[in-house]
């Protein structure tokens, strides 16, 4: 038996009035998504405790069976991970913006207009490596991954990762000074080396040939850093150890691939996965479906759906929805339901009226055999809550699936 | 207010092709059962967690309400109290099968053909206190118990329960050699003792005048001992103390007894109550209704259901259902209801196709005064899971119940 399971990122919401009282995944046609409700057991998920609002990380976490209350330390290690930068238990990483300031740092854009990749990487590379005049034993090591985001590791001995963020999380306030959030030496070099480190990169930026040349173009320059999510690499039993399965996962988000990796599932590249609302959801199925193949366990995550929350994009939403219902699709046509288990999930509700991640639950819906099929015939918020699972916590969905692959342990005798 | 809680073992199981996709309970005539629903409150039970396949010890240590991962230390010292064998505390006691191997120390048949309990105790005869030369300071107890099942108990100062088993648990496995499972030298020192003790129990037993009898009546020899769930005495608050009531058990199974025990309870004997398929439920009725006049809780355990699941059929399994429900009809007609509140549920789903035990949750009825009764009007794995206790933990059952009787203290003021 393997299992195929798919997270809708933000995926579920609150109703809205312009959809006459539904939710966009109650008004979106998804005769696949229904398909598994249909022949599945339906129930309600708290990604990580009743009304608190996951981060797709601590979401993600959860969902892959680790409380993230014991195991999660922060974004930026996470972040790091799955972008291909290596990192050492010692690192602290931090999440990063492009974002554009303007002259007294103020913030006009936390993602300097979703500015390009290609961009992004040019402007990156005159600090992929960064040694800091006052901090010579610490190595600073930079890598933008996807548009605005990036990764800032400070490599040193007994760096804390008790610092606060720079980013103020809004447009129109200041940059914020970092500061420590204990009384150690530690905590205060590392506050001390992450403002210095702002300071120096928006001096770079703020001239750079290629900002100036975006604002030729009409867009705005991507003239400073800011950075976040102080983190070290999480202590986590592997999923190939703790069940005994090969795991493999197919994401476009660098934190959803860093959780990934540091489950001990194998990241798969898919071409045409973009993260965004032109990603290619056939070639995802494709993989996937390629993938179950000589992988227990399959992990497809769609990025897109939070995305059109967080922009407040109503149709959009319910495009993605559609989306996925097609690479849902795809894969129920082509693996052999009498031996995989198919199970699809979001990770939290982002609300389209909000524009944020909400503690709602989410619907979750398990198909395949030895399944208990309810009478749920609807993949929605509210179909799902009268479903046989019933309200689970994020972190019981790994368990619920691999007891069905016969992977989990007996406790007792 | 009184309370009689009804666990029929393993009774709970997964949709049947076979039956049409339903499972063997929904499947079964249980008119009795269904009453319980229909004038009760129902529920789904995780008996341990979410996905997590229980063992008997476990899930009946948390549906008498204890936290099985905080005193859970073994299946040894329960199965040991349930046996009757005096257990001490620093006791190591070892769960063990009268099983048949190869001459290369192969399993054939772990449970020696399922040996009758006369056989197993005139093999045991000549070993029920052994004197081993290295270890003069050890006391070593042998004690059968029902058909295949033995006792082993090291008495000794600071011996340490921390060894693995000698049971390969699959058949055509080579009988393990126990090791130490941390660096203590009395855990190294409890590992020696158990291997030597295999290899002499194994000497005595091979040529034991009742299986050259055995062989000639085509049946397996009972040529080994197998050692598995090295325990202590679990450290536990008892029911008559946390509750203020007095609580009796009627169970055959020594596993479930020695729980049961452990918690305080009155082990009450019941002839004709077997643990096999010819157990005679009505005595086992009769014996209930009885212990009601004098006990405030009365805890019932029928295994059968549990031994068809893990024996492949499907119809014995409906038929131990049937015999379940024509306890709980005796029960029902002959105490009285007006201050009676009846429970029934199951200690974990046993597959029949899987013939294992399963992390699926079980179905749970309460009836008697003061419960909100609901919607469901049949005892079921899904119809319950449509009730009004919703999804709850097998630990949070004996408040529940407790509760309704009035016994559980206010916390606060």
């Amino acid at each position: 038996m393997k299992a195929i399971m798919v997270v809708g990122d933000g995926m579920a919401d609150r109703p809205l009035r312009e959809l006459k009282g539904k939710t966009p995944l109650e008004a979106a046609e998804k005769p696949s998504l229904n398909w598994i409700a249909e022949n599945g057991v339906c129930g309600i998920i708290d990604p990580i405790a009743p009304g608190v609002p996951p981060g797709s990380d601590t979401a993600h976490l959860a969902l892959l069976g680790y409380d993230p209350f014991k195991v999660y330390a922060g974004r930026g290690a996470l972040e790091a991970l799955g972008s291909g930068v290596e990192i050492l238990p010692e690192d602290v990483a931090f999440r990063c913006n492009f974002a554009t300031v303007d002259d007294h740092l103020r913030v006009i854009d936390r993602r300097a207009g979703r500015i390009e990749t290609d961009d992004a990487s040019r402007l990156a590379e005159g600090f992929k490596e960064v040694t800091l005049e006052e901090h010579p034993e610490v190595q600073v090591v930079f890598k933008n991954t996807l548009q605005h985001r990036a990764v800032l590791l400070l490599r040193g001995h007994g760096l804390s990762m008790m610092v606060s963020d720079s980013d103020p999380q809004k447009v129109g306030r200041l940059v914020l000074k970092v500061h420590p959030l204990d009384n150690t030496s530690e905590a205060g070099e590392a506050a001390e080396i992450v403002n210095g480190l702002t300071q120096h990169l928006h001096e770079i930026l703020k001239n750079h040939p290629v900002n100036e040349e975006r604002k030729k173009r009409g867009l705005l320059p991507a003239n400073i850093i800011l950075c976040r999510g102080a983190g070290k690499l999480p202590d986590m039993t592997l999923i190939p150890l703790q069940y005994g399965v090969h795991a493999a996962a197919i994401s476009a988000m660098p934190l959803v691939r860093g959780v990934c990796k540091a489950a001990g599932m194998r990241l798969l590249v898919v071409s045409g996965a973009t993260g965004t609302y032109d990603t290619d959801v056939v070639a995802k199925a494709k993989a996937a479906v390629q993938a179950i193949q000589s992988y227990d366990l399959v992990f497809v995550h769609v990025k897109a759906p939070d995305v059109a929350s967080h922009d407040g994009k109503v149709q959009q939403k319910i495009k993605m929805i559609k989306k996925i219902d097609e690479m849902m699709g795809h894969v129920l046509r082509n693996v052999n339901l009498d031996e995989t288990v198919v199970v699809v999930t979001a990770d939290h509700t982002t609300s389209l009226s909000t524009r944020e991640h909400e503690g709602d639950p989410v619907p979750v819906a398990i198909a395949g055999p030895g399944v208990r099929i309810d009478e749920v015939r609807e993949f929605g918020e509210r179909a799902c809550a009268r479903g046989g699972l019933g309200r689970i916590r994020g972190v019981d969905l790994m368990p619920i699936v691999m007891n069905l692959l016969g992977k989990v342990k007996k406790f007792g005798a």
